[in-house]
């Protein structure tokens, strides 16, 4: 139906993820719509950002240095990390302005089904970091689903000998009813109760 | 917190149709997990895409030659021409196999509110082609929206001196619930009603 530069456009689109037949025929006409400026601006940030963008050799996180600009920052505090499985979750936690140690990019989850062992992740480099430094506390944060379970404690055995090990609160989210709440997020809330006051004796 | 590359490429993603800035983030990331000659593929389809295709001279649909595979196809019923907004309609006609004549692509359905007239859509184009040919009728093929409406009867009076004007039907689709159904559709399905055995006398 429509023209071969137009079929192959629509259909490198619909590889990208989150993005289905319909969408990348919707982008694709768009592009054409637009002026050619805006095209070539895409075409190559596309290879500008694919041939800049490596990563950092200490965390794994994005960069375009060999050190990032997290990892190479002497006011963060070097006796934390926080291991998160993507940039992605980096992201998310630098936002909230509330981390000031450094971090630790795993690139996934532990999914024997996805074919992912604890190889083709970062997790021999953070033994060896952890073991070669004076790390104090590795904080794991990953969202709790049975791979992001798997991989919690499978790190915390590894990483017991060397350091302390802490993981992120499960439990309700700020401002979710508790009868909306899953059976397993109530159960994780209760498990994981702080002490508000204690009595006084 | 991503590079500036990084940052561009999110921004220009995030500027596509249906693209929130999430999305945005999620495809970039992607693309830079994807081997080399993926990104290179994707950059070069797009500035292809966008130097190659062009518009039909004639019936304005997408096309990389002058005239497109439609208009030139002598096996074509050259007495019938279909008026859709979008060469996405006219793909969605196409895929029926069902319309054996041409087409004609408006470019849109006219809108003030967007800043759309007549004078912004392939209209004086289709009443040229229509008047200096043995065209017999123009079926107008448009979502029955308020704008869609509007162009509708405003193409038919234009036309009207020419040749006979249809619309396609309007009704409840197959397969569709009639308690479901919004009232103005129940409307134009009792409207646009067809006999299907008359009283013998």
């Amino acid at each position: 139906m429509y023209t071969e530069s137009l079929r192959e456009l629509i259909e490198l689109f619909g590889m990208l993820p989150g993005i289905g037949p319909k969408s990348a025929q919707r982008i694709a006409l768009y592009i054409l719509k637009r002026d050619k400026d805006f095209a070539q601006r895409l075409s190559q940030a596309i290879v500008k950002a694919k041939d800049k963008v490596g990563l950092c050799q200490t965390c794994f996180n994005l960069s375009d240095t060999e050190t990032c600009h997290i990892c190479s920052n002497p006011k963060r505090d070097q006796s934390l990390i926080c291991v998160v499985p993507d940039s992605r979750d980096l992201v998310a936690i630098e936002k909230t302005h509330e981390w000031a140690g450094l971090y630790h990019v795993l690139g996934g989850v532990i999914s024997p089904m996805d074919g992912i062992g604890a190889e083709e992740l970062q997790i021999k480099s953070l033994i060896q970091r952890v073991a070669n430094s004076d790390v104090k506390e590795v904080t794991l944060a990953i969202s709790p689903s049975v791979e992001g379970e798997t991989t919690t404690y499978y790190l915390a055995e590894l990483l017991k000998p060397f350091v302390k090990v802490t993981r992120i609160a499960y439990g309700l989210s700020m401002g979710q009813d508790l009868d909306y709440a899953d059976a397993n997020t109530i159960v994780k809330s209760i498990e994981g109760r702080i002490v508000i006051s204690d009595k006084i004796s």
